[in-house]
């Protein structure tokens, strides 16, 4: 058994605040956005067989048991008991929040309170930019409070992070380099004025100049890349399209992190075997394959150094998915070095120490926590 | 132990009705087309070791005998005999027959008789069009036959599929749409001008008609990716390349299968998981990886529903590729889901309904068998 | 226990003469040719730690004793009798060295009888084409003198080899045919012009027109792919990008070595598969990834050709290299085959046939060793 410290996850979202029904609950065991085909549902998927086998247990209830008999315990509790015993028994320590994502969500300090853990925040770019939009009547008003909020929330949050997915990846893939100023401003005016309130940012000289602004500011930048999200053609979301933008930020000081990856988990090992500044999450990748964890683990342990390899829960709106996310890595973790140690490939103590490089201790270096 | 039900081939050719010599029964264990190198043999790969463990005793042969020895006792009890003992021993109860592919093949009700077993045809979308033109004088009498035909082949036939391989995935990857009545006409005209007697279709206009006649008929469509041809370029059957389609017969009602996959069957699962119509196909991905089947189903049931998958064998020209089909399946899926049953990350009884879903249910289903 | 004969090593370099500190010693880990990121270290790899289970024991130390004590124990020994000692115990009988990479490296003489063993030139194009430029002062001199260089190379060499890796397979993917004689002469005439003593080949024209001559000569050509340079943008190495050469130089008698892949592997495999003349190369693939070696391996005999798969150690610089090579593949091979003649899927006879074939045989025989 290769003991893990107090994890660091170092991204995930606030959970939901309302109850939740069979069918709105299983809605969140997929990020597609869409229904399930007829005459299946996404409990049938690893994220599900997942669920099934870590929480029920946590809520007193047998591994396994049908997804009704748990959402009928789930009521029973309510969600914020539901919330407290779940996220109390997932073994996170500290939780990094990305704060941007629509919806009603509990924040890092919510989040803090009912898993007795810390919380530190993640600001997503666009959205910061997005809440300057509404308040900001011209180009120039824009980019100034814009730099202006930058370097406040480069005060107070762990790291920046930008939601757009592989739409940034091809945008950095075709103009690695900053934009000019020029042609800051001249996108800038374009898009408040075309913008409805609330509007996304959408260009990608906004989101460059996002990106290289975030770069400027020292704090860790994650990357999304792999199938976080379904709906966009996963060729384009291969970390390999952000290697000129790496190269670019090279020796700048600030470190990027690749998040998630999957597929492209071995490309993404690459980089961070390839740039001292880069970093690869192992989050999702391990979270949304269940049962195939451990194998998804080992691919990564491949090419990456182990002291550029990070833990994530990817937690987002169900409490039940941090769980899924540390109690999978957990076990992922034993399987593999334990593996490798039973084998004589490892010393005992050799693994020991990557494990808590991996659960906690590169996190906390990266992200400068106590 | 994980019991599977007698399975659903959703994907296979007819068998030859010729006696086989050494070298031209070699031959079959591939898809190349071209001698192998030099001190080499097609017997030394994961099909033919394959071959030599599951058949020999199905004719009464200790496993892994040599090859001569096997051919020798094929030869013994002759072709039909072989046939019989062979597809009797492999535990498929229904096949789905693509009846496009050239050459001296037993049909769906042959292969039925000589298996003890259902059959049903799938039509191949390229030689409907090209029977057609070979007795339609113009543009409109090929166009109204065509469409004749689809609508009686759609009567009867449980699928359509188009064999043109990736050369359809790059087509429609820059033209995802339906082309227009304009468009299809003066491409059948030029095609009916220049074609020889027996000439294959090629045009992609043509092609995409036959794809979106077929989506119009409600039938499954199956699309072939992956390392089919070995002599396609392997990227250009990336399934990815595929999305724009998949996205554009989103929510019409009939389903996509993707057959094959293999190496980028983990972009198949991928597909299958984000849109509802999507499903993956299990087939030459295991019966080509022989050892290694365990392994590429683990890596399809990281991502992909379990809904969501269909065992097929791929087999073709040889019982003998049926049969490597059929049992390389069964035991990747004791051997993965048996495996997650014993570490507790799976229950024994969703095991046992997932492994009959794969093996028959999902294509009962999909395909409106009894 | 799956017996292997003494090792061909189909693809190495030679090893440094000097003696080296702990921080030079570690920089040879990696070829990114880049320094560690603060708070970590290169030995936190599995190729650290691969060098650190399997080196040790060969200098009389505990495996996975620290590094500090190694490298004591290295210079205590002196480089000389460290580099006779590992390079005697890693079973390698026979070396087939790449002799253009640059720096004060032994030759493959001075490899032989370090290691007590055979030792054969693979030479490097480029290299070749450099000395002869540096020599030569038109166009019409360099063609003719490079052309005299390459046929007297080709009576000594065991093989041609082309170091610029991707860079080439872009060229290449893009131009596969030979260029024509007016094209090389331009082309060499304003290289020529332009180049500073000692400058190296990047001339796309030049390049092809070196790869076309090897092809010409009939000796193995060996080509780089994967992640061998970590500076190179991935997707650019991908031996996919090579189909077009592959199938230019089929039926030509010149077999085509794929060196490394990884982690493109499974697509060096699938043209190993499909084309007569190619071979895939083990090597880095499993020399880097260390304790994931079975798992590499084992993707790599899916779809290739028993008969095409050659062994490497890829060892360069440290003959802790060649060592961590031979030994990660021999464990790799035995738990691979091993594991399939335990399970029934293989018989032991088979297995130790293969597993010779790929340790030594298939080497013998493409590069016509006695």
């Amino acid at each position: 058994m290769i003991e893990t410290p107090p994890l660091v996850d170092q991204y995930c979202h606030g959970v939901l605040r309302t109850e939740l029904g069979l069918g709105t609950f299983e809605a969140q065991l997929t990020s597609s956005g869409r229904p399930p085909a007829a005459g299946t549902t996404f409990f049938d998927t690893q994220t599900g067989f997942a669920v099934r086998r870590w929480c029920p247990p946590l809520l007193g209830l047998e591994p396994h048991c049908p997804p009704a008999r748990y959402l009928a315990r789930r009521r029973e509790l309510g969600v914020m008991e539901t919330g407290r015993r779940l996220l109390r028994g997932s073994g996170i320590a500290t939780y990094l929040v990305d704060t941007g994502q629509p919806g009603d969500l509990t924040g890092p300090g919510e989040l803090a309170l009912a898993g007795d853990a810390e919380a530190h925040e993640i600001v997503r770019l666009e959205k910061l930019a997005e809440q300057i939009a509404d308040t900001s009547g011209t180009a120039e008003a824009f980019l100034g409070n814009l730099a202006g909020a930058l370097h406040a929330a480069a005060a107070t949050a762990v790291a920046f992070t930008c939601g757009t997915g592989a739409g940034h990846g091809t945008a950095l893939a075709f103009a690695p380099e900053p934009p000019g100023p020029g042609e800051v401003h001249g996108a800038a005016g374009r898009w408040l004025a075309a913008r409805p309130k609330g509007g996304a940012v959408r260009d990608p000289v906004l989101l460059r100049h996002l990106l290289w602004s975030a770069v400027a500011s020292g704090l860790p930048l994650q990357l999304h890349a792999g199938a976080g999200d379904p709906r966009e053609r996963i060729d384009r979301t291969d970390p390999t399209l952000l290697t000129d933008f790496v190269r670019a930020t090279a020796g700048l000081g600030t470190d990027l992190v690749l998040l998630h990856g999957y597929p492209y988990h071995r490309h993404a090992a690459h980089l961070a075997a390839a740039f001292p500044h880069v970093y690869a999450d192992l989050g999702p990748a391990l979270a949304h394959t269940g049962a195939r964890a451990a194998e998804v683990l080992a691919e990564l342990l491949e090419l990456a150094p182990f002291g550029k390899l990070l833990f994530s829960s990817g937690g987002r709106h169900l409490p039940e998915l941090h769980v899924v996310g540390a109690q999978v890595f957990r076990e992922a973790l034993d399987r593999v070095l334990g593996g490798w140690v039973g084998d004589g490939a490892w010393s005992r103590q050799d693994a020991e120490r990557v494990a808590a490089m991996i659960a906690a201790g590169n996190a906390r270096r990266v992200y400068r926590l106590a």
